[in-house]
């Protein structure tokens, strides 16, 4: 046995026997290599693990190796995990492994309590991308009516079955269970036994609290929360009434899914299609290609419109790379800038006119320095002063091109609706490569040949 | 007025007037809107806010306003904002406007109290990517003799400074200021108000405390938010002694930078330039076209050397550009997605035999089909069998390459202390783009005239 797989087999073997705290995360990661370098061990570890740590273990891990565990792992242990999990961690292992084999998601389901497969139904009724599908529907709450003494005992109970980090503040609702208000565990330590929650908020003034409607998007939520510097926010339907909470570690999984949706989109890549099996990731990474095919072909076309041109005057073969990948550069920077600060919430349409503004300041400074250098590499390498002209003039005018298309892109994708992320990059290269081209084989066809 | 302007102006006056609870980063966003349409509004409008609010909307402006900002507003009031911060916002803003006015920053700076610039001192010292760089040194801390009643008064204290989103454990302490623990709030409810922490650390048994050295990099900060649900973890120097603590908004923030830093840096823009003024960040993207110029013209010299083979048949300048941009595409998600993994943690150096195998199952089906489409279109378009395997293979290689290099060149630059981010995607597009061209071009050259 290599020293590497030992160390993975020695992590695993450690957080079994309690010896220290592991974070689930590692031990999926542990586990991953060992399925890659001794399947032996890999199958020995598994069936070690936990049901406690099962639940978080699986969330962890990656596509291939989730399929192969969820296969071996006996349904009584698959079961034994869910059941102990949070609402939101139940519903999105039952989700996964509906994926990859539906029957046994739906007899793992109909295995549980009706009350968890209520609650199942409920988060699964939302949409990925709806605030609801990151709740948990185990809180900590209180009515007006409640004495300081009453919520103690219920904060005891509560902490015998959540863990610490999901007991983040008291939620004060009325018979109704319409939210209220909130209360941190400092405000309550000051008051007496027999003071009543009524009392203790009319003391203390809370801020109303902020919460979230739970068909709200999730970005709204990533936003709330960096916002108002939150730890944990009360989710409400349309009635007000409180169904659940997002707390701060779900939003650092949050923020790092959006990050990671948004840069595999920009590159034709899809987030849920990677964390399945390798040939799903491929098939998807496939259409990718095939509509940049589509792109590049239009591009190929206008070059083929000047097909005597070049014929002619080779160099414009030559040259041509040179404009359209510039071109593509300067167009990524723009529109990366403008993607990420709208992601953040920066910017939105209505700063169209100071993105522009911006964008085309650096795009002509940048552009005339550009433009100039490969004006004078031209000459040097094929002693043509026209030549050199006409690629400074149709290096600066793609360069301006893409300055603007980088910025404005974005901007109107996300007005009208589309996510920015997945198709300006379409838009954009296909946009600079063609009229680059076109301008830099165009002017050459009129004042070159 | 315009309706948006009025708006913008609303919404600064809304707050002023404290009528309701504005976001800091929401108020920024409006004085910049001010700022390119009306400055006369804009500067009555940043007068009016609060030196209490001002110190969270300085640090939420962009560049270019920032700097209008902090020459018109009396020094007075940016000395009483910094005065009223926490010590990490305080030192951010000072180091913020070191960046467009030493001068006034050292005024600023030897007009604090001496405790302040002593702190300030300390958290400038560290570097930016380090732990200490974002940690509060506002901390609640008891011993282990303390009773509750001491620590209940301590609280209370706390509370009248600092806001309630920094109160969120309490941290015990040994004489010397050695981390020892630390409690819940909830914790302590359950306990009399005579009863000393020793006795209540007994009973409840905490975890060891997760911490983290001042100087660890940012990315183990995030790190460990995320792997072990913190909402807030010690910063301790090498002795154990507590300096201060890291906050999951400050978590937030991180992970958003972090993020901007790693898109940003893959198509070549500057995260701290950008937030600077337009001229610095055109600057620092011009740094990078001037790379790319470099790189494309490698390409370039390539097809130069087939500068007759293209002559005597000008349809391989009609293709070479198909090779090249498909390559890159599917480079370009080969390269995302293992930056990505690298960045949460997923894999390193010692998962490149997995992430080399799956990057090339995709490459190898996407790379057939590719290869056949293109096959087929040119020969629809050229009628020519030589020419249409010719660009079959030379795509098919290509692609393969992508795939590898993709995967690659991400793993060894961390390996090598490189950031992946920032340098991959020029080791790349000069490999495929140079490679491809040579691959198609020689092999037409051989067999095609």
């Amino acid at each position: 046995m290599n020293e590497k797989i030992k160390r993975h087999y020695q992590r695993i073997n450690k957080s079994y026997t309690g010896a220290i705290h592991i974070a689930p995360s590692r031990i999926a990661k542990s586990l991953g290599q060992l399925y890659l370098y001794d399947k032996g061990l890999f199958f020995s570890s598994l069936s070690r693990i936990s049901p406690n740590q099962l639940r978080e273990v699986l969330l962890e891990l990656d596509g291939d190796t989730f399929e192969v565990a969820i296969k071996r792992l006996p349904h009584a242990k698959i079961l034994e995990s869910i059941q102990n999990a949070q609402s939101d961690d139940a519903t999105d292992i039952i989700n996964r492994i509906e994926l990859t084999d539906h029957s046994l998601a739906s007899l793992l389901l109909h295995s549980l309590h009706p009350d968890m497969q209520d609650e199942h139904k409920e988060l699964s009724a939302y949409e990925e991308d709806m605030a609801g599908a990151y709740m948990q529907t185990e809180i900590l709450t209180a009515t007006k009516k409640d004495t300081l003494r009453t919520v103690k005992d219920k904060i005891q109970k509560f902490r015998e079955t959540e863990p610490l980090s999901s007991i983040i503040k008291l939620y004060i609702v009325d018979e109704g269970g319409v939210l209220l208000g909130s209360l941190h565990f400092t405000d309550l330590i000051l008051f007496d036994d027999n003071d009543t929650i009524a009392y203790i908020l009319e003391t203390v003034r809370p801020r109303p609290p902020i919460t979230i409607r739970a068909k709200s998007p999730v970005e709204e939520v990533v936003r709330l929360f960096s916002d108002y510097d939150l730890n944990a926010i009360g989710v409400v339907n349309r009635h007000g009434i409180l169904k659940g909470h997002i707390t701060y570690d779900d939003v650092f999984d949050l923020i790092q899914d959006l990050h990671t949706e948004q840069s595999y989109s920009m590159a034709g890549v899809n987030d849920d299609a990677e964390e399945q099996n390798t040939f799903k990731a491929g098939r998807a990474r496939l259409v990718w290609l095939f509509v940049n095919l589509g792109t590049i072909l239009l591009a190929s076309f206008v070059i083929g419109i000047f097909e005597e041109t070049i014929r002619q005057f080779v160099a414009l073969a030559i040259l041509m790379p040179v404009v359209a990948a510039l071109g593509g550069n300067a167009g990524m920077q723009a529109l990366t800038v403008t993607i990420r600060r709208l992601a953040l919430g920066e910017i939105d349409y209505s700063s169209v006119k100071s993105v522009l503004l911006r964008e085309l300041k650096i795009v002509i400074l940048n552009g005339s320095a550009i433009a100039l250098s490969i004006a004078l590499i031209s000459y040097l390498w094929f002693f043509n002063g026209t030549l050199s002209i006409i690629i400074a003039i149709s290096m600066f005018c793609t360069l301006i091109l893409a300055g603007v298309l980088g910025g404005l892109i974005p901007l109107i994708l996300k007005k009208t609706g589309i996510d920015p992320a997945v198709a300006s990059t379409v838009f954009l290269t296909t946009m600079i490569d063609s009229s680059g081209f076109l301008l830099f084989l165009g002017l050459a066809d009129m004042f070159l040949v």
